[in-house]
């Protein structure tokens, strides 16, 4: 690609992404806050922040990137990673698939419907929840703690912790995913007590995070699997292609098609409002704005991506 | 990414090229050739071939390169692209959606459960068929000659012809087309009449080509919608882009997703064992391999172009 | 049962059932006349009849009795039974269902689910059209009258006519069902040429009759297939019983069950508001109001039967 | 209906029932004993019984009468009954609707699409947990043992028991029925703990009878509620006619339209191979025979059903 150099690339960005979270954040009017746990209401409304990290560990922020959020699905992202790391890719997709699904991420249709019963892919919450059966640990404690420190060495941030309050309100309205559990146990999908194996799945998606947490992460994903900064190689690059594909195909709940068409990078969202993306090669970046639209993504969010991927040409296609 | 030189390449393919085929090859007994017409049945069932083409318009095949197939669903890509060029963006996407489905290309369920009851994307066959009613021309005869005047000029063959006998099977055994298509006009997504819609259809599903063809006609979305041996702009670079996104999100039927993880290439499949790939900016490929996988698509193909993708690092992720 | 001696209800019918009629009529205004085809969007909102035939020949008549309307679904009754006439019970059942449905009238959903492919019952569209192609004749001018005949011998109205205005609407907007039609055809279930099927259904669904009619049509079901006025037998036995057993289980789109408990009479309903039913034995109904509900049957109509069947004790249950 | 004279049917039954028995028993070849869980697995085979008791309190049995087997969705006809008694029609019909499902029995598919998202009827596994959760009483223990008090009041046995190896059994194989029960709680329609409300559901379920017990409660459906031997109303009139409606149109799985066709009588099967059905106004009928048809149903009692209805005229319709 006639991309232009990275160094006129970051100039530009110090220059004009302030005007451009602006522009974006007009459309936060148009989105709507979760509110299915009350945590997740409190968020602000009209926020919308980003950070972008290079390789060199330079980062450019603008808007509201300091703000914290709980990572949600995003999580999903590193728990597969994980799990991958863990079990290796024959004994992970024994249990998940690897297509992508048009439907509305809470469906339980598709779960059905599946031959030979196994979730879709490990990004909608069904595959996401047999990913979390698969996190290698005695207890589940230690499960939980496993991904906490796998998450801590990617953001390379010690302080990451579970937000309890998200935690136990995630953990007391969780009645569909429940459901889910037990359909995917009953198919023997899902080994090992389904409480426990929830506990490990609201704990990732609970834990709480800013815009430079997810850069650092995305940074790590976006040079293969070796933080840049560091130079220490936390995953296989096998093991990151993989889920930077998941991310192409799967990463934003069903308009990933068209998030794939109108910005064409690997990315991650999570109804908190973050998301996770990367230029490869290049750049990781962190982006939050809690307004959501239809779909479940952060609709400045997505807005400022397109304005991004559109001005850079930073679409892989 | 660290690839290769180029050049390094183009000399190892040429030298071990051969042997990938048949390494591939050997999957051929696994599958099956397509039996739903009479014509399709006739394939050569062992049959492999690869015809791979840079940027000068050199080129290297192996195996049975030289055997013709019809297009089939390869067709979809390219009339997708006509169609945006009569019509623009809005127009297109106003009739058709942007998701991947991971359900069975036939399936009508689908069809019946996305809101707003429009076809979830232009490549399966709901879709396609949509397409099909938005290509220019004021009767089916017109429409059907445009679409191959456009397929020749991209294939830089002016001997490209709609395969009588395929056509005329196709059509006679369209009634699950037919009934899709009925149910579009119900829903008001189908303009036309269903008949001359069908038509222009089946007519581009039975176009003629060669490994050659479809390694030329990739060539020209390889260097986004410019013939690099002509120099001649054939398609908006945007086009390009949004058939290349369908490709990888969509392109392999309900394997896009596991074709995606396991090769990361833009590609269509057709059942008469055809796939069209390319690597952006260096090659335009094609592959046929009538012997299908049960997914529908050439069980050796897929095979040659894992093996491809693996060791030349080709992959997109 | 302890129901009371008919010539007592026979009596009360007379003298209560103009007043039970207006106090259903009210319901009216909460109702819908189906407008999917100009024709049927004619039909007077307000309007509620009813006539009651009993063996002997008499009738009691009340409201809007008169009133000439399309037999629509109620037709698929006698279809029905005359393609179990034509074919016997083993071939007619080879090609449809016997089991109820919750769903839509028009859903296709359900006709792909089934296996292996056929409609659920004969009393929804998918399997009324295949009952049509099912009817003796060797044209389908020839089909469509040997239906009309049937319709006119069981109503002993030699002047039955197809109305050709509602006949003409159906056909000009039946995308659906001919969509439905090839889907069967593709899963081999219907068998001819869907235009000349659609036809004889179409046809069949616009007979004009009144109240009397469908009264008079009603009485050979409720004296198990022979018209107690003439003594003639139309229907063997175990056809009507088949008959009357679907109209329990599936006689009025997915109220059937609810049908079922709140008045317990076989029963057939259509989109233009007409009911066939019966009292075994002793009556047969026809009743008229074009104002539906949202399942699609006459709003008054139900309620009017509801306080039929409530005040006389006339549920089989 | 020209039936014969009661006295006349009861002598021909006692003197054909064992022979129709020993006719029916032939077909236990073709069928499956439930094996879902250990101890229904341990079912004879081979068995067929059949008790009938008239209003007189007299009983002809022949066959395997007098083995003991757990209700299983027996019970549901009685806690739907018992249901209406604590709460009211209308507080029932606004947590589960009334439509027969031509769908599998564990379907969850129905459970999503039907709105506003209730069970389709009381006599699925969804809706029968919901009526579950209505049983009054303070803790679960006080509403199981209302259940089984009720129960022993229509058999007139005082010594019906849980079968606690049964119930231990399901309780410990209760995936798919814990899934939906949290999809409903999910969706408001189920209250209370799911745990609990399953504990009253596998309880009633595992109550061990024989077909004297099944003859004697469908007795009391027979004469509308009331012990005929006894003279005691023990159930409202119109609750039996509920219950009587959905025994026809749901009482037999997804084979009860075509047990309606073929039979004709209002009757409830269980996996355990049990079936209670009744002649209104005349008969109680207990049947069992373990040995299933595909549909779950005693392949041999519905046989030997088939013949009584049959030969005696015993159809509703």
């Amino acid at each position: 690609m006639n991309t232009p150099q990275a160094s006129e690339v970051w100039i530009r960005l110090q220059k004009e992404l302030p005007q451009w979270v602006e522009e974006s954040r007009a459309q936060c009017g148009e989105g709507k806050v979760a509110s299915y746990i009350p945590e997740l209401a409190k968020a602000p409304h009209r926020a919308l922040g980003i950070q972008i990290m290079n390789g060199s560990g330079a980062s450019i922020a603008a808007g509201d990137a300091a703000i914290p959020f709980t990572m949600q699905s995003i999580s999903k992202v590193f728990t597969l990673l994980l799990a991958l790391m863990d079990n290796g890719e024959a004994a992970v997709f024994d249990k998940v698939g690897m297509e992508p699904t048009g439907d509305n991420f809470n469906s339980m249709l598709k779960l059905e419907l599946v031959q030979p019963g196994i979730p879709f892919n490990p990004l909608i919450n069904a595959g996401a929840i047999v990913i979390s059966s698969l996190i290698a640990g005695a207890r589940m404690e230690e499960k939980s703690d496993r991904v906490l420190q796998f998450f801590r060495k990617l953001a390379a941030n010690d302080f990451l912790e579970v937000n309890e309050a998200v935690y136990q309100s995630e953990a007391a309205s969780a009645d569909l995913n429940r459901s889910m559990a037990y359909f995917l146990k009953d198919n023997g999908v899902l080994k090992g007590k389904v409480d426990e194996v929830l506990d490990v799945y609201f704990r990732h998606c609970s834990i709480n995070v800013t815009c430079a947490d997810l850069a650092r992460m995305a940074l790590v994903l976006a040079f293969d699997g070796t933080d840049p900064i560091t130079g220490e190689r936390h995953i296989p690059r096998r093991y990151v292609q993989i889920a930077k594909t998941f991310m192409v195909t799967c990463g934003m709940y069903n308009a990933s098609g068209e998030f794939a068409i109108e910005v064409g990078m690997p990315a991650k969202s999570g109804v908190a409002g973050g998301i996770l993306t990367l230029v490869p090669g290049r750049y990781g970046i962190g982006v939050v704005g809690p307004a959501l639209n239809p779909k479940g993504n952060s609709i400045a969010g997505v807005d400022l991506l397109e304005t991004l991927s559109q001005r850079l040409d930073w679409s892989l296609f």
